[in-house]
């Protein structure tokens, strides 16, 4: 996953362009990818798929020549978006256009322009502080132009037509936690998938205007969400935060409370701020869709700078984000309401071999009791999870009791999870 | 506020007679006020006016001709609705006709008996263990006959016919806190509201058998009141009290919690005890009505004694339960449920110029959360204070909110909150 | 209570045969009872009943002829349900049937297997250390043939044919607190009822297969089953446990926390593990029962050992958990559902000599709040546990109230309880 975080770094991406082109394209060489064009122009919901832009080169030069900000050293110099320019002018006429980070003077911001049309650099404030009264050379290389929006998807089918959302966004450029590690587990986690029961849909998109086409073009095909997460910043040192879907009770706020029992994590209330979560949740749609990130949105000082380098991702981390989310698929896969055939009393184990014959021990098997809480609990309203969290079972063990009664006839699958 | 505390002290008030009268014309001075007078002998709910009583001096004079207990100098030195005396007794018939504080010697305490006739004196613990054995000239110059009970109303009418009923006690002789100040309070609200949305009545009756006689008579009428409190003991120095209604989930509690926030405050369980929340929260009526006081009922050493003089209500402590229920009409009178008009994904804000240009910044503005936390809650269901509570923002940033997203044509109001 | 553990422990009972027999023969002095008996092969739910045990003698004589493990000592010594045995074995051939508690070397642990049918003995981990290899005669003189299952009832009628169910399980040997301590508590408890309101049936039974028996027999006279307990470990030094009912808010789960408020007590959620509480709340059943021990299930190192002695349970424990369900059986008897016939406002208690008569005072009697409180919750919806509950007052005082107001025409029962 690191070595995918590496590779995609030095892209310039943006809402639109050639960049996000490319993003898909290396993610392609590992997933095939369906990709999707949406022309400009195109009335998505409130919003118009805007122009395209790309850049090719960019810079501030000194009078003697020297490109003292330079878009080849980090595409993050440029504000995304920005009209071309092309033009001498002195510190004081530029300076409007420049953005830095007074608190954090050695890092270079990430600053874009989507919808007001306008320029901008991004440069360290301590640059900023070496720089005289010029005249600068000041070029911005870029065109906005009639284009398309890229997105695409990677679909698992599974026997059910329920599907399970992972969507990542993929409009940020050098930025590694945000969201190339996102876009690195979102890929892993998809290759792990082997014909599983339910269908994985992943969604690798621009935020907000990407989410906002892809739901646009598939408004009608929303109810078939079972679960989602939008998946992002994955990958930093931080503990696992898991916030909850607008509707706070959905499945996937079960799963996940549940998956991020056992290990250090936070688990926040939606709030209409952050990521594509806002768009799935927004309340016409009112998907359930939570977001896991470690440390979230806004939550650490590397956030929308420079020191979100490829350094301060981890392949731990990112790991231990995969692990999580196969944790939650295996539950997700496994989850389902059943019925007791044999309701009063509890049926004899014994003679099924399902228990052990010696009796008056007081200790008693993690099987054993799971069958028990399995047997006693279904009756068609709880599934297997609402077992798990009741008896403080591992899911895992909850999951094989039910296996091994319905494989003794006891048990009968009557339906999805709530 | 103060002031109308000290003018009203001195008027020896009880449940009927002109003490109540001379009460509603100091109050009617500052705030026109609608008089009921309701005949002795007039059933109301399981209740009867009873006679109406009115002093004009009582006293206990000693051999020398002393008065050692004088009603002209507090009348709370006489039991409240004490039957007329007029009779020569030794300390030791006297007795039992006496009321004193052991624990608190200096003070007077504060005496009723109104529906049992009966007659008695309030004095210190420590002018009784001065009195010798006597004889004594008792006097109580009072009288108990057919007359009425006296209640006023002050409406300020809105635009809708929902009410928000504030009621405060008129009924107790020379105690400032309980309830001069709540008087005090509630007339000063009354004359600032100003051509509000809902209709406010504001209720100056005596205790229980007024609010009784008053829901009598507007039996019918409840239905209209959307929210209400029993006002008492709003001038003492301690911290704010609100008690929830019978419901404990009405509006009116929920806006309570919601102003209080902020300043030192206790909530309690509503309770079948205290102040005239007793009969608007009796089952038959149930009415959405709280108590607000400052120290509550009976939790003060003063309650109920000659030290809840007006030096015990500060002017800073009624202003702040006067900007406390200020606080609480704004929510009443702007809350409401809206609907997001452009509810499948959020709409584009920055276009109608509501939001700011540049993203990527990690801060974001208090005006535009709340913008996009109205416009993801507004389904209908939810209330500005709904939304405000979910969000942490306070209710004005909400209110503010709705205001510009109606103003941009995506919100419509659809409805009272719950 | 104590003399009877102490006369029912030396009885060798097990599932089936003639130390049940004994054991309700016993009991049965003391308590009419209604001795059922079910024959072998009988289906029973998912069970059959088994073939009937009885055991005359039992030992392990070394070569010197000495009974080294020995029947008429201690029944513990015996595997419950072992087959006959007459053979002559090393130590190493006896060992696999042999059963000790390494961790506590001086006890005996019990030991059953009643539906695998093989043979053993249980015995100290000392005296298994102390014994040469043999050669040893071994003789379990036991019958395992078709015979019956015994169980037995006690029924107090009542006026209404609505059910308390308290079961307790009678096929344990000699240990005291598990169960002996609760067949004694269990018929004091029967003995003290005289002509109450609901029917008490009292289940004397064999642990599982005489619950299933029982509710096989019984299956369309569930539903009067209004309340429940299985009774078991009432007897040592713990403080009471409460594991509610597979509902977790029944009537008996509301009355148990209740009356357990005021002295120490655990209340665990139910789980399907533990006594015959796992029958009655099968899912197909899913009655109204808990189960009240003191140190529950396998939570004391004494539990199924030889140190479940007499001497292990103590007469103050044992009254401590009759006092405890007679409190229950109090509010089980009182409670019900009230109308408040004057519910418009307060009824005037004073003219009903109901209330003091002396107003202005700041504290009230807990009989007036009592009044007050049950008037203003009586709704129709609430019983008089849940205005215990929401006014903090004891049930008693609510009682009281409740009769006080019904007497003066102000109150009418309209219901049970929930």
């Amino acid at each position: 996953m690191h070595a995918l975080v590496e590779r995609l770094f030095p892209v310039c991406r943006s809402i639109t362009g050639d960049g996000v082109r490319r993003t898909l394209e290396i993610v392609g060489e590992r997933l095939p990818l369906t990709v999707h064009e949406v022309p400009t122009g195109t009335q998505v919901l409130d919003w118009t798929v805007p122009r395209e832009w790309n850049i090719r080169d960019a810079w501030i030069k000194n009078p003697a020549g020297d490109r003292v900000v330079d878009f080849r050293r980090s595409n993050l110099h440029v504000v995304g978006y920005s009209a071309p320019v092309s033009a001498t002018m002195t510190l004081a006429e530029l300076r409007p256009h420049l953005h830095t980070l007074p608190g954090q003077p050695d890092l270079v911001p990430y600053r874009t322009s989507y919808y007001a049309e306008t320029w901008g650099f991004c440069l360290a404030q301590r640059v900023l502080d070496g720089l005289g009264e010029g005249p600068y050379e000041v070029v911005i290389d870029s065109t906005l132009a009639d284009g398309a929006l890229t997105y695409a998807e990677h679909v698992v089918p599974g026997r059910s037509d329920k599907e399970v959302l992972i969507s990542c966004h993929v409009c940020h450029p050098s930025l590694a936690n945000d969201n190339l590690a996102g876009i690195a587990v979102a890929t892993a986690l998809a290759a792990r998938l082997e014909r599983p029961r339910l269908t994985y849909r992943f969604l690798f998109a621009p935020g907000t205007i990407g989410a906002i086409t892809w739901l646009a073009r598939n408004r009608d095909r929303t109810g078939r969400i079972k679960a989602g997460l939008t998946l992002a910043c994955a990958g930093d040192r931080g503990a696992l935060t898991y916030k909850r879907s607008r509707r706070g009770d959905a499945g996937i706020d079960r799963v996940m409370a549940h998956v991020l029992r056992g290990r250090p994590h936070t688990i926040v209330d939606f709030s209409p701020y952050g990521y594509d979560e806002r768009q799935f949740c927004s309340p016409g749609f009112d998907l359930p869709v939570g977001s896991l990130t470690r440390t979230p949105y806004a939550g650490y000082p590397e956030y929308h700078t420079s020191a979100d380098d490829p350094g301060f991702v981890t392949p731990e981390a990112m790991a231990d984000t995969l692990e999580t989310l196969w944790q939650a698929v295996q539950v997700l896969e496994r989850d389902g309401r059943y019925e007791n055939l044999s309701p009063y009393g509890e049926p004899q184990l014994g003679r099924r071999g399902l228990y052990g014959s010696l009796g008056g021990r007081s200790d008693t098997k993690q099987a054993q009791l799971a069958m028990l809480w399995v047997l006693n609990q279904s009756d068609g309203g709880h599934s297997l999870l609402d077992v798990a969290e009741r008896s403080g079972l591992p899911f895992q063990a909850v999951a094989e009791a039910a296996d091994a009664l319905e494989g003794a006839g006891l048990l009968k699958r009557v339906g999805e999870s709530g």
